[in-house]
């Protein structure tokens, strides 16, 4: 699938693991690219990685504008950028890749500066540690890309953020500032932030209790390793709809809390059943391994012992038996010198896999073979 | 490393995923096991996957005792099933394999039984589907295995129950009852209500728009997939410790709430900061791959087609690099015909890597190797 070609002048402000990423794509689809950023160390590191040319913000002028101005800063390093561009008219079309659309908008306004040219984009695609050397030209590949006008947008300047994403390898996907911020509170910003209370929940804990833990608040808290102060500055820029997440969040635990404490009646029995059951419905929602709802899958988990190949020589084996895996979890329990790899495979596939696994000599845990 | 043996007549009740897998463990260390569950169709289901023989509760007399009772049912289900085994000293020892330890103990002394014999366990192992085909005999090899003592239990019947852990594979931790109920209200209960809360409040979206999160969501809320009528029990017979726990979460989550409505001061800001400073620290403190705290390791995402086999070629290219893997995380972007494989290596060892893939022809996304 190559992307869709570009071959516009870019300048992206911003050379961290997005921005530099971006650089990279558009270089590979044509474009001409300069690279900015407030720590001009930033901008050669991401230069050195073949992401475009550096140059500083104020050496550019107007009088031959870019076609794009892409910024790629933290959420209140943006407005003040973009106004700036709009201004001079330094861009054409000035888009940003930020994970909130209103706040941005509202401040350029307060600067004064025209926004018909200016529509906001958020690429859904990242990792927890950023920079320019985690960066790659095929980060957003088959990505959804939120791009969100106004009315007051101009179609041409969305049309060219679209065209970018395209170029970027990404889906784009329209939606109103409101509409990205109401929801992305609740997909995103609201989830980070009760794993990080999840986790802090536990900061006082000696480690050797916090040891005997199970797998899942491994899972439950991985995002909290993020960057607290990208994080404040995100969460306070979409301050009214995390806040309505977070009441939303906390409430029921609350409510809950209340119903646990002395005497505990069957209608704290029932609440729970609820609270989980209606955590399995929103559970379903979630994107499956090829989008849409998560297919059924049955997991055959296989003992693989920590040497290395040895996770290599079962998925040959795996293949070799022509089932393909829906997806693949490797997980270890402290302390030990071997790991399961959890197979995800179609239903209909898991027993017999177990079965053939097991006769080639492979020590499968479940679904249960007798000895 | 071969488990400890264990001679002697062991009657399991409850054979769902975590009785059938102590019975299937228990045979394997040349115990005598006899199988009981209310649905005797579950019991037959077990003694077919060699687990044991089916009895019936009540054929069994007491003037044989068995060496061990051990039962593995829901927490409402303990008490009564314990008592009777106690008074009726059907076993010398009564254990359990509970995710709560002092509701049980509680009760049992309610029913006037003599709990000196009596000393519950709490293996810390399972998956989110239980049931007898999905047991297996090494389910909790180097896993905990928490075991409970009160002060008036007798030292013999928790050597007993320690035993018992040790032909399972596993690692028997002492800890007293109230310590525990303490410890995985915070580790496991409040968790999983916390996963819960979080997807069911998704659950009003529309799909497609759900479809635009990120993978950090599915893990967050992974666990959410539980059993809703095992998690009401769990909750409310721990319901002191866990009201404590869900309020310990949900406080700083409505505080933060009121700080991030109306106007956002930069107070807000540092709350927000701070929140998620403290959520790094609390992770640090979770077991790593070799148990004690996690090492630093550096991650090489490789790009890899859904094909049979892909995935096993990648896998042992690494290993014929002669690196050994830390960790292994396969994602797919919704919509997508390429999977990405996170390879946690040695910080050392990652750029190396990444060279090594690409020039045997790998797209190694990250860290960015520049076209």
């Amino acid at each position: 699938m190559p992307n869709a070609r570009w071959e516009g002048r870019l300048l992206v402000v911003g050379t961290g693991l997005i921005g530099t990423s971006v650089a990279l794509a558009a270089r590979e689809a044509g474009a001409q690219v300069l690279l900015s950023d407030a720590d001009p160390a930033q901008a050669e590191l991401a230069a050195s990685m073949g992401a475009g040319q550096p140059v500083a913000m104020g050496e550019l002028t107007p009088d031959e504008p870019l076609d794009m101005v892409l910024i790629a800063a933290p959420p209140r390093a943006i407005p003040p950028i973009a106004a700036a561009a709009l201004r001079s008219k330094l861009g054409r079309t000035v888009t940003h890749v930020g994970s909130v659309q209103t706040h941005p908008l509202v401040e350029v306004e307060l600067f004064q500066a025209p926004v018909r040219r200016f529509a906001g984009g958020h690429p859904i695609a990242g990792r927890e540690q950023g920079g320019p050397t985690r960066a790659a030209a095929d980060l957003f590949v088959e990505r959804p890309w939120v791009v969100c006008p106004t009315p007051s947008t101009d179609e041409d300047a969305v049309a060219a953020v679209a065209a970018l994403a395209r170029a970027c390898g990404a889906r784009p996907v329209a939606m109103s500032p409101e509409a990205h911020d109401l929801l992305f509170a609740r997909l995103s910003h609201v989830p980070q932030l009760a794993a990080s209370a999840l986790a802090a929940s536990l900061a006082d804990l000696a480690a050797a209790d916090v040891a005997l833990a199970g797998g899942g608040l491994r899972d439950t808290t991985r995002i909290a390793d993020s960057d607290p102060a990208l994080w404040a500055e995100i969460v306070t820029a979409n301050h009214t709809a995390v806040a309505a997440g977070l009441r939303r969040l906390a409430e029921p635990l609350s409510t809950l809390a209340d119903a646990l404490e002395g005497d505990v009646p069957d209608a704290a029995l029932d609440l729970v059943r609820d609270l989980v059951e209606r955590g399995r419905a929103g559970r379903r929602l979630l994107p499956g391994r090829h989008g849409g709802s998560p297919e059924p899958v049955a997991v055959v988990q296989v003992a693989v012992p920590d040497e290395p190949g040895r996770l290599a020589a079962l998925l040959q084996a795996v293949a070799a038996l022509g089932v393909n895996l829906e997806d693949l979890r490797v997980e270890h329990a402290p302390g030990q010198p071997v790991g399961f790899a959890e197979l995800s495979v179609q239903p209909a596939k898991a027993a017999d896999l177990a079965r053939a696994l097991t006769a080639e000599g492979w020590l499968v845990v479940s679904p249960g073979t007798p000895g």
